[in-house]
């Protein structure tokens, strides 16, 4: 049973470039942790609330590109947060994880690499349903 | 010789959702026009000037997450403009297309996919080189 010790925090390259140009990012296919099968990404103000469901079987790894980010995790069990940031560290999320994102500032950004194509099975949108789900296994 | 005419317009999935939600927008693997070798992500503020190359083989996958983006692209003939948010539809840049982008607002972010790991040799960072290269081809 995956459990939030699992978690993990993943540098990827930064390059912080004087004056007004910028913060670069690089993902080289090779360095992910995983075939990437579909990405996504969230654009939200301060107070808005994501995720708030667990998935079965996709690990997804979170990269906050602009703003703030909380994120909120549970195993049923153990809770853990961690705060995004465009020079922070991306955040690894296995299955089997209960996770919450709160966009702390205006204007933030998460982009979400996954190793699964969407597929609404995967999903746990009910806690205590994931709650149980973690029990039996 | 790549020209202008043929930089697209791609519309990938688009979720607005209501309050400060924001917006969700997806990118399936399957559905991406090549198969993706490298991300990179900038982040900037109003007035940030990035790009100022050509690629001689990589075609891109301009995405802007948030904030808004102008793209000035130059084939050494004619030139165009388009302007990325995150409601607008992505932009394929074929190799070939000098380009240059401005970062019009305060934490404007732009997500880029790459058919092509990175390669130094790749760059032409010089307008002049790039003009000759486009008339020689």
């Amino acid at each position: 049973m995956t459990t939030i010790d699992e978690i993990q925090l993943i540098r990827f390259p930064i390059f912080t470039e004087p004056s007004a140009q910028g913060i670069l990012r690089v993902f080289e296919a090779l360095s992910m942790p995983f075939g990437v099968q579909r990405i996504f990404s969230v654009h939200a103000n301060a107070g808005g609330l994501r995720g708030q469901h667990a998935h079965r079987k996709c690990t997804q790894l979170l990269v906050c590109v602009s703003g703030q980010v909380s994120v909120f995790c549970d195993d049923a069990e153990h809770t853990a947060h961690f705060t995004l940031h465009p020079q922070s560290d991306a955040l690894l999320l296995p299955a089997g994880i209960w996770s919450t994102q709160c966009y702390e500032i205006d204007s933030s950004s998460l982009v979400v690499f996954c190793d699964y194509p969407y597929d609404e099975a995967d999903y746990i949108r009910d806690f205590e349903v994931f709650s149980k789900w973690k029990t039996n296994k």
